[in-house]
């Protein structure tokens, strides 16, 4: 059986865990509960443990992030990759925020400024919107490390399209 | 005992499983041995099964990734972000390639356009130097679907520093 | 009368000129005089001589522009917003002729990447499509000086429109 | 005489000239003049009449320039390539004023997006410092038209070298 082999194969991988590993398969657990729970619609949600906060006043939108050795690139700092994600992910959640609910958008491009070493136990990403225009959305999304350190900043092109039903 | 309570943790969690989850519970069991293993050096990089191919010749690396559930966005597509982690990490290996044994490479800037959403079994990137400077290396990655469509286009910086030992 | 004063004023000016402002004079009355002909609809194509090469074999678009100190920044090589002047028109007539006409482009981004100063008499930029969408069309220009060293790299995005009557 | 000859010219030039054309002569004679009496170091400065306020309490640096048939694209709106000739000058300015006098700055990336045609008589860009590190200053640039629309924004990199004496 299937589940049944899994089972025994992730309990095998358990027994001889180092700590990191135990850590970091006890982090993906929980992930993956609080998808099942719908907490999150995606994995990279999850494993980010992304929280929102919307600040309707300014029309910011900042999200946090968890760090984990999961996120880390060889050198032991968060893969630039994924700190683009954070950002694409708060810039085109803020996009489809300001729009109806039959409108959404796809990002048709963004540029990454890497600052300084994304180091730390979270990650707080703030962006906002630089231009509203009829077909695409500029926001601009700027990482911060937890000292309040800017590690990154962002640009990127939104493009509005109908929401499929 | 934590190790012995994750094990059971992680049990309840596959017992109710649905052939999603358990697909994607085996592929993350699967990336965790690989790089116990040492087959990758992050978890980044066994969860995408990167596999590497240089081509001296020409002086292109191509990357090739496996697609799955866990790579995608909210709908259903791979994730913008993810993308440009595949770019961010091509571009760098082949920039970090073309330097001696006492010199890497940091991102500083990259720029992705997307051009068509990212489906399909597998992914591949090719990465090339546009430059070759004293201080900085421009790069060109372009991301390709299984039939050959190209997904993604990017190019970026990369700046050269002494490697720490 | 105004005319005859700037008649006056012009022959001031150049009594006094040096051989460099001479050159730029001569530069400027020639740009002029083929605009009046038709040979360039704006001033900054009669500037710059533009002369343009389209290879249908490949798709290509090359754009060739003279050199003069007039297109100099201040430490005496061509001004990188000039540069980027030089690539977005390439870029953008490769589009519009890639196009009906009844439809024609405007960018909507473009990164430029400045790999080497601009020297030399004369500067060739060739421009090809990277990926033509239904709505955006994502355009590679690359300037070279006359000694085919490349000395900029670009990427832009550029959205289809109705040509207005 | 080439003087003799490029001022027979010039006077011929401006017997038949619309009104357009002198407006333009008329405004180039001007940007000679004041590039002669040392008021613009570039003949880009002096077309654009660039005018420099620093505001060292915020740390911005704003450009004024004024618009004119010349600058024009053929659609008659601002020229994108111009555009990124104002915010280059205007970032590179401030990212140069940042340094002390023995170091400067060379452009290495700058994106635009472009976001609204540029029309009117004058327009106003400013720039500041989104990271100041000890190899690249990334700075940012926003273009607003007269009447405070903002027209165009961009993310530049400014690698530090030494001065040349």
């Amino acid at each position: 059986m299937r589940k049944l082999d899994l089972r025994e194969d992730w309990g095998n991988y358990l027994k001889e865990a180092t700590d990191e590993e135990l850590a970091e398969a006890a982090l993906l657990l929980h992930s993956f509960k609080r998808k099942r729970n719908g907490d999150y619609s995606t994995f990279v949600g999850a494993l980010f443990g992304m929280e929102r906060d919307f600040d309707e006043e300014n029309g910011t939108l900042t999200l946090t992030v968890q760090n984990s050795t999961l996120l880390n690139n060889s050198i032991g700092i968060l893969h630039g990759g994924l700190t683009a994600t954070i950002l694409d992910s708060t810039m085109g959640t803020l996009a489809n925020n300001s729009l109806p609910d039959d409108k959404a958008v796809v990002t048709t491009e963004m540029k990454v400024n890497f600052l300084k070493p994304g180091i730390g136990d979270a990650f707080r990403c703030v962006a906002n919107i630089i231009h509203k225009g009829s077909k695409i959305i500029v926001v601009e999304g700027k990482v911060f490390s937890e000292n309040h350190k800017l590690i990154a900043h962002s640009t990127g092109s939104f493009f509005i399209i109908n929401r499929k039903r």
